[in-house]
């Protein structure tokens, strides 16, 4: 694509966002995410089929708000995508709108699982790369305690966003990790991991 | 209420948890409701004010599906109620719809928090029990981890959901305990949990 294409697809992807995190999937049209975006009806169906189809986009953005601020390695680095996932889900709405498409999904009649899955394989690899470091318990399956943790962390910032609009969700993500590294990480390498939530970056 | 009233409501719950279980919130009309319950839609209104209104009666209804089959105390309590919830979400409409609801109620503008902290009540009382049977690791704090295993448990079904229609839960949910029960159960206590999913009552 040019450039010019790659930067509008960015800001229909950014408006759409904006309009699906405050007014959810059904009460977000297509002309409201064109203007937002100050482009046309048309230039937004170039770049996008229907508005499910804008929805998957905005669902499958999600790693892409994490990644660039993480310098960590193994399971530093799978608690800090959850640091920073914690402390973005406050105020950046392409993530804000990923998660609250892919958690209310059915409402809407889209079956997708790709965003799960894009996160349970980033989370599959920190742990791979944890186990060859010689940080993992034995017996401890890097596939099945990434999708737990994509799982937990689901549920974790739903709760939160029912009981204070998760706002103490990087404390709550610090407990998971409290309660669940026992079960994961040697006994060697658990007082190196550093688990205080992570401050504005 | 009269007898006569009581299972008319029952009826009406019913057939309610089996349209938003079939259909989701949306699709689900209350004149189907009524027609399912075999009663009139002005008797469903005696019953509840509005669509939002049984959905919400819906919701709260989770914990009478687990609870009449829960024979255990402690921290064997708290693993069997997630036991017979894995089992019970995979054939009880009831239970399905209210999980369906309370998971996507952010896509029909509902916004209740009352199912969680009733499900977050019930497995702290287990918690506290523990506590005082001694089951528990020093530090764990029973309002925290009935919070968080509210919330594992939301979003492992909701993965389970999407990758298989559930079919699986029961396995995720044992794989879920032999992570977090060394983060929480003393050393003696931990062998003597059965964790095995809990077949057919």
């Amino acid at each position: 694509m040019q450039e010019r294409a790659v930067r509008t697809r960015q800001l229909l992807l950014q408006a759409a966002a904006e309009e699906f995190d405050a007014c959810g999937y059904a009460a977000t049209g297509l002309s409201k995410i064109a203007k937002r975006a100050g482009v046309t009806v048309g230039s937004l169906y170039f770049h996008f089929e229907s508005k499910e189809g804008i929805a998957k986009a905005v669902m499958q953005a999600q790693p892409q708000s994490i990644e660039p601020y993480l310098d960590t390695q193994g399971l530093q680095r799978l608690v800090d995508i959850t640091r920073v996932w914690a402390q973005q889900l406050l105020r950046d709405p392409l993530l804000r709108a990923g998660v609250r498409l892919s958690v209310e999904q059915g409402g809407f009649g889209v079956h997708d699982v790709t965003s799960f899955v894009q996160w349970r394989d980033v989370m599959e690899e920190c742990l791979r790369d944890a186990r060859e470091s010689g940080e993992l318990l034995p017996g401890v399956d890097p596939a099945m305690v990434a999708e737990f943790i994509v799982s937990a962390c689901t549920g974790v910032q739903l709760y939160a966003q029912l009981v204070n609009e998760r706002e103490d969700l990087p404390e709550r993500t610090v407990e998971m990790w409290r309660l669940l590294l026992p079960g994961i990480a040697t006994p060697g390498t658990l007082p190196r991991i550093d688990l205080e939530p992570r401050g504005e970056s």
